[in-house]
């Protein structure tokens, strides 16, 4: 295992995945492309105000997206970039501390976005984040099959009812019990969404019969499950730095369940990221050696997801304190 | 214009309809075989306790389905009956009253739901409307072509969140905008998930440019905003006879935007309902006369769906106090 050296936390575990999925991770080389689409989109649709949280935002996500799809043309990494730049920066203004004095609010918030997402027109007063989705969304059916879009747009709903979720959570998170919250961290860690987009990005669609085959399934949760543990010890590690440890975490879902201290806790959700690494290794594998071309384009998307995953913990977003 | 008088009610006016979508309604000759399934299903998946709320509403469910869809086979109106048994009974177990009370209450519930809709497995302690949505799930998946699935599931997301919103509404309707509210009840009254499930049901595929089409999109908007307004006059005539109408109703909301009094609100909105059915009216005749097979199918489901909700507010489970 390796160790991570934080400001005011005491030495923790992290899962030791040089065996299952060793770096350097490939990455594009259209990154610097990104990234300025990225801020000119943001010109336009001003989600963010602080220059400093924007020129952030824009760096985490056209680099991560770069290694999410290394072999992607631009076009697909720009959709994709804007798409969980919109995310991020949705769940930065309106979800976790800011949903939890009021998922009222949250909910009014959200419902804009499924009346858009279940094909309403923009209301008048739309604000931008209503007008950068609407842009996202025609985009995207241009781009992508009917099935695609559907099955995105499926995810983007998830994504938003898990904000919603952890909104309602926040302040009472001894009423989560551990399975609910494993079966809703992949769609808030947004892991789930880039799955379903990675056909759209790479231009590939898993035949129906194989999608939902345990072949393809499997690895598909184990990549779910990694992204969401390594997304929760990089955040409580951060957390903790400030003081601050969110209590809608692995960490301390553990602490609390099995009554033991964190260092504990990091060490056991470690070796579940190294067992999840390794059941996602084994069947990311096995589909690479298939015959089926759309089922080896899926191990390349699976694999480079996890990687941009691990590479994100290490992200300044999640380093500084 | 037509006028109801009930119980306790000074009489209301209701929408002349008889020139836009007269009746009688032709209804399917296999009404008695789904009511009777639709007993077997509920012994299967005791969704509801009383015996009274289970006869009452597998013979609405039953008849009004026999409307929907008069000329489908027995195999898709049995899925579809128990599909809308399911959402009329988890939203009177655990929506409106019972979730105004405890929003977060209502979150987890759907939480369960929303990862079955996500493809995941249903947990080991599933209640019946877990294994019963499990159920639902795994038929229509079989019947239904990929895009098909996930639309339908689309639409059921938004029907869960639909009730979430009102979860949080009902305590302070004041904040209730006009444009939400109407964006928000075609989802509530279930009438676009009707019309997603008419292709599964009736067994055609409309194509996806026509599907993105005024031609196709106008209709179903008048039809489904047509849906959520009867049942707005049929449910507060229906609570008003008990003394309590619900808050969070058309009547109510346009009784604050105009500062009028209720009988001046129902007119306005049977106005409103009779300018909604006679856009449905031109809009499903004009597809009713296109040359596509798919288009004039379609036709077809919009009216059927039209009067079904029709007939609906005259069923008992609306007029008995």
């Amino acid at each position: 295992m390796t160790t991570t050296d934080r400001t005011g936390v005491a030495t923790l575990p992290m899962p030791d995945l040089s065996r299952t999925f060793p770096g350097p991770f490939p990455t594009s080389p259209h990154a610097d492309r990104i990234q300025a689409h990225l801020g000119q989109w943001l010109h336009r649709f001003p989600l963010l105000g602080p220059p400093d949280a924007r020129r952030t935002l824009c760096d985490i996500v056209a680099h991560g997206v770069a290694r999410t799809f290394p072999t992607a043309e631009p076009d697909g990494l720009v959709l994709c970039a804007d798409l969980f730049l919109w995310l991020t920066a949705f769940d930065d203004t309106y979800g976790e501390a800011a949903a939890a004095g009021s998922p009222a609010r949250l909910v009014r918030r959200i419902q804009g976005c499924v009346h858009l997402l279940a094909d309403g027109e923009p209301p008048g007063d739309a604000g931008p984040f209503d007008e950068a989705l609407h842009d996202l969304l025609t985009r995207l059916r241009t781009r992508a099959t009917a099935a695609q879009y559907l099955r995105v747009t499926g995810c983007l709903r998830d994504v938003l009812f898990g904000m919603l979720w952890e909104a309602h959570h926040l302040a009472e998170p001894d009423h989560v019990r551990m399975h609910d919250y494993l079966a809703v961290r992949p769609h808030t860690v947004l892991v789930r969404t880039l799955i379903a987009v990675a056909e759209v990005v790479l231009r590939y669609e898993l035949p129906e019969e194989a999608r939902n085959s345990p072949a393809v399934r499997q690895p598909e949760s184990a990549v779910a499950d990694l992204a969401g543990l390594l997304n929760d010890l990089g955040s409580y590690a951060r957390e903790s730095a400030k003081g601050v440890p969110n209590s809608l975490n692995l960490i301390s879902l553990i602490t609390r369940a099995q009554h033991c201290d964190i260092p504990t806790a990091y060490a056991a959700a470690a070796r579940l990221g190294e067992e999840h690494a390794a059941t996602a290794r084994h069947g990311i594998d096995r589909l690479a050696t298939s015959d089926s071309a759309p089922l080896q384009q899926h191990a390349e998307a699976l694999e480079s997801i996890a990687c941009s995953y691990i590479w994100h913990i290490d992200h300044a977003r999640y380093t500084k304190a």
